[in-house]
């Protein structure tokens, strides 16, 4: 890796991070933000969450990547110029930038605040703008973006507990409110206790539920129950455990991108229970009766619309909820990204940008 | 196989055709069925439907078969006989039995009309009543069942078509509700046009939804749109048809119990889109990507609860939905198996067990 500044486009305007190739290892780069335009927010970019996404793209797993690629989908920074049209946010407010970063604004999904499911989203990064350009992401001293897919962050709420909100937090908050998992006394199951599932336990407590972690290993039980607030934790290989408690949660969240059985965790889930999937494991492979017996559901989900991502910072704000988080300077990114793959991290890195990349 | 009587429990009261081992041949059994109690009815049964089941457990595909057995569980009759405490039915009227015959009466299931869920149900057959008995079903003279089992068939419609109401109609009625298909201008994909898929069709053109019938082949695409009333036939294996409905589904309903993929049936449904199995091939395998994009959902569902039934065969009887069937001596029955086997029957056989079995 080298750590000299970079610039394959011109003497851009921004300084980042990007992945050169497959390997996605990161390295400086300069490339050209666009200058504000009408509806625009710029924003300086004081911290970004990491995502397992970060691991995906750069390293071309989804087959997709362009290089030089900035990544980063989980920004929170300061607004530093506003377009003329802009008039939900003013310079210094703290705001947060997501996984997309523009959509046709015009089909039923985008009239309905869920743009994530317009057919032409733009995706923060990697993917091309309708005018051409190419998306960068968070890694990055600034960014320019529609209003519309800018959102709030109160003062009081730190900017670095922020950014993972961006995607990890939306990811869970999304389908937990679609299948109305905000009911106290109901139980929830949440597989895999990393950046998502963390906060999937968090949103669980506020929501009033009795949450049960199911882990792989025993060393995340301690945080488990103290920091996070389990009710329950079950290491997932220890069938006595996993019989006691069938038929006996009426969700699970799926946090787990490794390959594992799925029939087991239906069992464990009341009738008309459901299991929401919001890792990518290679295959899901299941009995048919792990369903019909008892109208069983398996769905997915991916983060949020809009409408949603700004319900979630605020319901954050007033429960006093922040993710769990381990700030590190852009030049430990490469250090952190192996980390995450080896699940070395409780629970989410966060990059000072704002102090580290300069 | 024999045809001679045989009765191997004493010298019952009730005739019915039982199979003997795991051959599935059905032949003539005389066995006891228990005087009418305080809240039973004693129903002399006119017609029985033939379900898929009705293969599976005598043939012990479900590994927990118990010999003499006698299927059947979709019967209509008329009650000749009433208990003391009967309060819903009297002599003469029209009745159905359906899947289970005992639930508990206790449980939350229960206590929401819903006792399909109960995890003390007793089905209708092979299965042990809570005295200790063996229930065996409707391919015999006569029943005697706890009223609470039993429902009211209008006296206009024929009892012969009402048979296969009480699986076939209900276990495509039951997730059709639960999911919220009774949207005029949705649309809905059925796969598979057997005796649950052409009900979904029925109930589909009902609630006005835009019905696609899938099929892996040619043979019923007439009848699908004549006498069903389909908006659309497909057959499975063209790839341009089916690339062509990407994403215009809202529902899908899959009756099909031979492997078929997966993932290419879920690109059909629309964002939030939901795909109910209710038959079971043997395993389903799909990509978590399928689910993740789009938030869609693969959910399953088994017949239904007691309300249920009584308010589908309501429906049935107000919007005039009757099964497409045929009426078959019980001394057909075996060949009548052979050709569900086949899937050579338009669409489900009904044993005209009033006329033939004497």
């Amino acid at each position: 890796m080298s750590s000299e500044i970079c610039s394959a486009k011109g003497n851009g305007n921004c300084l980042g991070w990007a992945a050169r190739d497959a390997s996605g290892v990161l390295s400086p780069y300069k490339f050209n933000r666009r200058d504000v335009q009408g509806d625009d927010v710029s924003i300086k970019i004081t911290h970004c969450g990491v995502c397992y996404a970060d691991i995906l793209w750069p390293r071309n797993k989804h087959g997709d990547a362009t290089y030089p690629m900035v990544p980063g989908h989980e920004m929170a920074g300061i607004v530093q110029e506003v377009g003329p049209n802009v008039h939900r946010f003013k310079v210094g407010d703290h705001v947060g930038v997501g996984t997309y970063t523009n959509s046709c604004r015009d089909c039923e999904h985008c009239n309905d605040g869920q743009e994530v499911y317009c057919n032409r989203r733009v995706r923060t990064y990697n993917n091309l703008d309708y005018d051409g350009t190419l998306t960068y992401g968070g890694f990055s001293t600034f960014t320019v973006v529609h209003e519309r897919y800018c959102f709030k962050i109160p003062e009081d709420y730190p900017l670095a507990s922020a950014a993972p909100l961006l995607c990890a937090g939306i990811t869970v908050y999304s389908p937990m409110m679609d299948h109305k998992m905000n009911q106290p006394g109901k139980s929830l199951g949440v597989i895999g206790l990393g950046g998502l599932g963390h906060m999937a336990v968090k949103f669980g407590k506020a929501f009033g539920l009795n949450v049960t972690v199911f882990s792989t290993s025993m060393s995340k039980k301690d945080e488990a129950f103290t920091v996070l607030g389990a009710d329950n934790f079950v290491v997932s290989s220890d069938q006595d455990q996993m019989t006691a408690l069938a038929k006996s949660l009426d969700f699970i969240i799926d946090t787990a991108s490794g390959d594992h059985p799925f029939d087991e965790y239906m069992s464990l889930l009341k009738t008309a229970g459901v299991l929401v999937l919001v890792a990518a494991p290679s295959e899901i492979k299941l009995s048919p009766i792990s369903l019909i017996m008892g109208k069983k559901s398996i769905t997915g989900s991916g983060t949020g619309g809009t409408k949603l991502i700004q319900e979630m910072i605020d319901f954050c704000a007033a429960h006093k909820i922040y993710p769990n988080i381990e700030v590190v300077p852009i030049q430990y990114v490469n250090e952190a990204l192996e980390r995450i793959i080896k699940k070395d991290v409780k629970y989410r890195f966060v990059i000072d940008i704002e102090n580290s990349l300069k």
